[in-house]
């Protein structure tokens, strides 16, 4: 298989984390709903290419999101697939949530927040301030359970009905939710607009608050193409976890509302060629997105898979 | 139109040319072959979108790139399109396209090395000596005439069929071009797989070597999707030649073979939001790439196009 070169930089970490969104984001926004044992099986599949934090379904309600109503089946079907030091996350939208992620044993969550008032409006149906009220004893609870708390930032770089989200208002949103007791931060570009300039102003606006890069993580879509260079600037700032989504699942670049994710593939074949290790075999991973692909009935959009599905191919 | 947020950062230059080859790098490895006056009228179009470089045509034997049997025509057009400032260089294989380059009163050339033994003998069908004596006196001729020439080197990263190639070997070879008299060595990652580190690395190896950034451009291709995350290293590197394709012309991504160049949309939407000067309008380009891919009969594979003419239509 094509590799690229092992050419390792200045001023980038020596490791990196990748949060793998593909299960959950990912399938949830591909137009064909997958069965809960295909999600299983893709979730078993990705933990075999050496990936240790896989994002695995959400406990919102099934009416919202008909891709999630196997959300049980799917995290009641983890423990079997527990190894050592591999978590799990799942999102919880309120106490509801949390109730039914506890009653499965589950030790890893995340809630979902926004930078933006219009945004939490359309997305959870209240202000931002209403919210963090829900969230309060939600992330509480979970922590006096000894769970860990992962806290999603929407539109930290742009929002498609407020437009221009100043960096201080995201900084101000981003503190709240870890301020609730919040472990980590994720800070997602849901439109895809950031650029690398951007994403370093951001990251050192939180540092400069108190939030050092190594309670971040970034979580970059490729609408504009940007998703890659933008984590080359965050990992230049000291981020050292990145989302990123199996075969870039989670939108068809052919779509008219394009939002696919940045492709784990292309992630870890930067990775590979700075010498930052991930744990992934790319080969591997490769090889569990073409499968997934075939599943879906299209291509992935990842370039990386496309090549090398190709090649294999030819 | 969404456009990104302006956010300069540190250590990068203050304006970038682009050296759009969409005309014909693009569609020299397209499968609809495009006719002449409608190539003429996308060189028109994308000079008025504020580009200054455009690779107009090759003078290659019209019997070994059928989609290039047009040259004489579209290179005599563009006396007619010509402004201040304005560039058109041609590429130029041999003393007798040389001639054929010279007839038509055209100003700038390119010619096209390798940096392995293997791709010169495939591509020039002759050896690296052997295709230097061929361009030693083509560019003494074109520079006693008062041209400019470009070096183009083929595989700095990596060969299909050599698989690694040394950065030594790709600095001696720049360098060969170089002393032959070529103004200009743009970097070529034709099978798309550097990455940003190896981009560092090579650049930095011929700033030791006494070639200094300022001589030389970048042409990154997406295979892998690296070439923007490349493009920004080779910036900060102080590179501030960049050569693209008007919609990432060159290789359908969903094509076995994909090895589509850098989207000139794609750099520009990262340009703009670095608050780096190219000169070149996003929206207007959007517009003849999306004009472009009618004529092609497919989308085009540029994801800022995709995402802008979605909108547009929705």
């Amino acid at each position: 298989m094509t590799l690229p070169m092992v050419m390792p930089t200045a001023g980038l970490p020596d490791a990196v984390t990748i949060c793998e969104v593909g299960p959950r984001d990912g399938l949830q926004n591909e137009a064909t709903t997958v069965p809960a044992h295909v999600k299983v099986e893709f979730i078993r599949r990705l933990l075999d290419t050496g990936l240790t934090v896989v994002e695995a379904t959400s406990f919102v309600r099934p009416e919202w999101v008909p891709q999630l109503a196997d959300a049980e089946e799917v995290a009641g079907s983890l423990a079997a697939l527990d190894r050592a030091g591999v978590r799990f996350p799942v999102l919880v939208p309120n106490l509801r949530g949390l109730d039914r992620a506890m009653a499965l044993g589950l030790t890893d969550i995340a809630v979902f927040g926004s930078a933006t008032e219009t945004f939490a409006r359309r997305n959870l149906n209240r202000g931002l301030e209403e919210s963090y009220a829900m969230f309060a004893p939600l992330v509480s609870r979970a922590n006096d359970a000894g769970m860990r708390v992962r806290a999603y930032l929407s539109m930290c770089f742009g929002d498609p009905w407020e437009g221009e989200v100043p960096i201080d208002q995201v900084v101000t949103a981003g503190r709240r939710l870890l301020d609730l007791g919040c472990g980590e931060l994720s800070l997602g570009d849901t439109i895809g607009v950031g650029t690398p300039g951007h994403a370093t102003r951001l990251i050192e606006a939180f540092d400069a608050a108190g939030v050092a890069p190594s309670r971040l993580a970034v979580h970059f879509h490729d609408t504009y193409g940007q998703a890659l260079a933008n984590t080359l600037a965050a990992m230049r700032c000291g981020v050292t976890v990145v989302d990123a989504s199996a075969g870039g699942l989670g939108g068809c670049p052919y779509a008219e509302s394009a939002t696919g994710n940045l492709a784990t593939e292309d992630l870890v074949w930067m990775l590979d060629g700075l010498g930052i290790r991930s744990g992934v075999d790319l080969g591997a991973l490769v090889a569990v997105s073409s499968w997934m692909a075939e599943r879906l009935g299209r291509p992935s959009p990842s370039r990386v898979v496309q090549a090398l599905a190709g090649k294999e191919k030819a």
